[in-house]
């Protein structure tokens, strides 16, 4: 069976959750605390040398990393991918931006005070987030405004991804009463038959 | 004809005027000052709301921007990006990886020392992004002992993405003494005979 290295409460994590439900996809959740440092024995980098969180180990055996490049393997062929290749392109547009422009100011915000409950020493690196998460939520919400989904007038992994930290950017500070148009995304998205909420889920979850 | 916004000594931007070359798709450059605020303009965000470049714009009008997705976009069906999904997957890993554990470290130095002189304000900015560097720099020269290319057996858009920084590593600070591999890497790379060294460019270049 496909195993996902992961945790749950983590946003690239949660992405490959999201997308193996909607595409039903049966996977064993392997639980990983980062934490507790099991991202960096011997044993957890013969999965992924560069030492991260989600890994996806096929059922042959053949490994994956990279939140986004797990979601384009298991899309490619499916209504979550254009064939197309400007729209593919597009889909990947947005998720570099992803990783780029957003991950790196709203996940780290949440990631310092949800995980790591605000230390006073880190309060800077928080403060100094706040800008380029703003900055980010603004350009989604101008696609958002013209367009129903993010590439274009269906669901894609784009929203998957983008989906994954900006539901709970308040966790990170973040308030989203300024961008009608990114509410109205996650509601719909929320509101799809296969949408599985973010949790903690220390077992098989399909 | 197809027009790219870009700095080339912009890694980012020279990986696309790099593929273009190796492609042979004739472009014309479109030189931006990142540093006299050409990204900030109301123009210039018409092109890409996120402020950011490489822009292409294509000889219909339309736009991608992300460098990544751009070399994805131009790559499609051509040997620099295969057709096998999890091929494919592979040489989108290595260029999140960029994106994520090696851009922000290597080219954020580089750009510290190398556009902005190296300001004594920003020293220990400087200093922080060293470790993550090499970090960056050890996952590499593992895969490359073991893989001629990043992704495989030849030169992809993985290569393409990944080099456009390393090659310049030393104007950040970086040492590539402790990487032979890399070494051999970026010689392979340099000797092929439709590469194009990283320069200043304001003008068609193909
Ligand atoms: N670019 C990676 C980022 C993954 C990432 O940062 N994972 C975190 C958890 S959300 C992690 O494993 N951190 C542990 C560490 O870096 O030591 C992706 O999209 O998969
Ligand atoms: N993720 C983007 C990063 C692009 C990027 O950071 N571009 C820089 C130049 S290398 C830029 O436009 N900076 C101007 C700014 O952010 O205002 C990509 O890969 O294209």
């Amino acid at each position: 069976m496909i195993q996902v290295f992961g945790d749950s409460l983590s946003g690239n994590c949660y992405k490959i959750q999201l997308l193996l439900n909607h595409l039903a996809i049966d996977h064993k959740w392997r639980p990983v605390d980062i934490l507790n440092g099991d991202t960096h024995t011997a044993q957890f980098l013969e999965l992924n040398a560069n030492g991260k969180i989600p890994v996806v180990v096929l059922e042959d055996g053949r490994l994956l990393a990279e939140s986004n490049a797990i979601l384009n393997y298991f899309a490619d062929g499916t209504d979550y991918l254009p064939n197309d290749r400007y729209q593919r392109a597009k889909v990947l547009e947005w998720q570099f931006f992803e990783q780029y422009s957003h991950e790196p100011y709203i996940a780290v915000a949440r990631f310092l005070a949800r995980y790591l409950g605000m230390p006073e020493s880190r309060q800077e690196e928080f403060q100094s987030k706040q800008a380029g998460g703003y900055k980010a939520l603004e350009v989604m919400e101008q696609q958002l405004s013209a367009s129903p989904y993010l590439a274009g007038p269906t669901l894609s992994i784009a929203d998957i991804s983008l989906f994954a930290y900006t539901h709970v950017a308040h966790e990170g500070g973040f308030s989203l009463e300024r961008f009608p148009a990114i509410r109205r995304w996650i509601n719909t998205i929320e509101s799809h038959p296969q949408h599985v909420p973010m949790q903690i889920t220390e077992h098989t979850i399909s």
